[in-house]
């Protein structure tokens, strides 16, 4: 579309807007003109959180989860197990394991797997922190729950191999179909590992 | 979600993108980590584009459409036929006209439609200042494109009303326009061809 259109203000604030995953050039005009129309407060209330929340949001010092103190909440908090780190990609991650409520060991955030194609190695991973961790805190097993593809089992074996040696335990999340699906809508390989992680009733 | 999932100040950032339109919590929390990850020089850029946009952008003092200076672009434009003024609801849909490269007179954006359900009345809208243009300008005709619905035909019947006794030709665009459908999401042709088969009202 020609710049034109737009004084060169707005047509700067569409394009940051369509610039964020997920949003097209229909939604970040639909956005860019709601913003113009909040009060002057809103409008400098949402520039200070963005700016905000990027200066006081860093890595915990030890789960590498994001957070505004030195450590997490999850790292912080003594009713949680210190024996158990469940090692995920992303801090949503955390939130979806948090969400089963199931979960109350502590965590470790890789941000991301090892990818080639995306140029991204061990070195980009937070892996040494986490192979301090296991030797520094007594940790007596690691679950790796990266994701279940390729990229994903790929990095949880790396990770297993580098682990194994320090004599921590080193599991993996199970295989097999969601509950609640159907199982005629299964994928082959899926059907064939949850075939093999049978357990007995 | 319990809050405590998030750092306060990450909270707020989600709780900031997921009160925008068409945003649900899903993509809040997938821009918000985005926006953490960008550098801090991009981060400190995005908010103060929402902070200039909103400082910079105001009224146009003829058309009330958005702009950066005292007079839009177009009003501006010497180039374009001064006689005839198009009235739509929205700044939107001045784009929407814009992209289709058939109209090169002028605009009056009137900030809405009449509709006392939302408690819109005549006073909320910039019908004064169309009249005032009407007056002062020489306007020889003024075409209604407010929205195809029952509160786009009000007002367009409303406004023609006022203008009639000013001696000024008062057009409707045809309905080429889906009955029902808003102006902006209208395709380039069917808004040509509304154009061309404009009514005397």
């Amino acid at each position: 579309m020609p710049a034109s259109f737009y004084a060169p203000a707005l047509a700067k604030l569409i394009d940051k807007f369509n610039s964020l995953p997920g949003i097209g050039p229909k939604s970040a005009q639909r956005i860019a003109f709601y913003v113009l129309a909040m009060s002057d407060d809103a409008a400098e209330d949402f520039a200070d959180t963005i700016r905000n929340a990027h200066k006081k949001i860093h890595k915990c010092k030890k789960c590498c989860n994001l957070t505004d103190s030195e450590l997490c909440p999850i790292c912080s908090n003594d009713k949680r197990d210190k024996k158990t780190v469940c090692v995920v990609q992303d801090p949503k991650d955390v939130i979806a394991l948090e969400k089963t409520q199931e979960y109350s060991a502590l965590y470790h955030v890789l941000g991301g797997v090892i990818s080639p194609m995306n140029g991204i190695g061990p070195d980009e991973l937070s892996i040494k922190e986490l192979i301090a961790r296991v030797n520094e805190d007594n940790v007596s097993e690691v679950i790796m729950a990266t994701s279940a593809n390729a990229e994903g089992e790929t990095t949880a074996i790396y990770i297993s191999r580098l682990l194994k040696p320090l004599g921590v335990k080193v599991t993996r999340l199970a295989y097999g179909i969601p509950v609640g699906a159907d199982l005629e809508y299964a994928d082959e390989v899926t059907l064939v590992r949850a075939l093999e992680g049978r357990r007995e009733l």
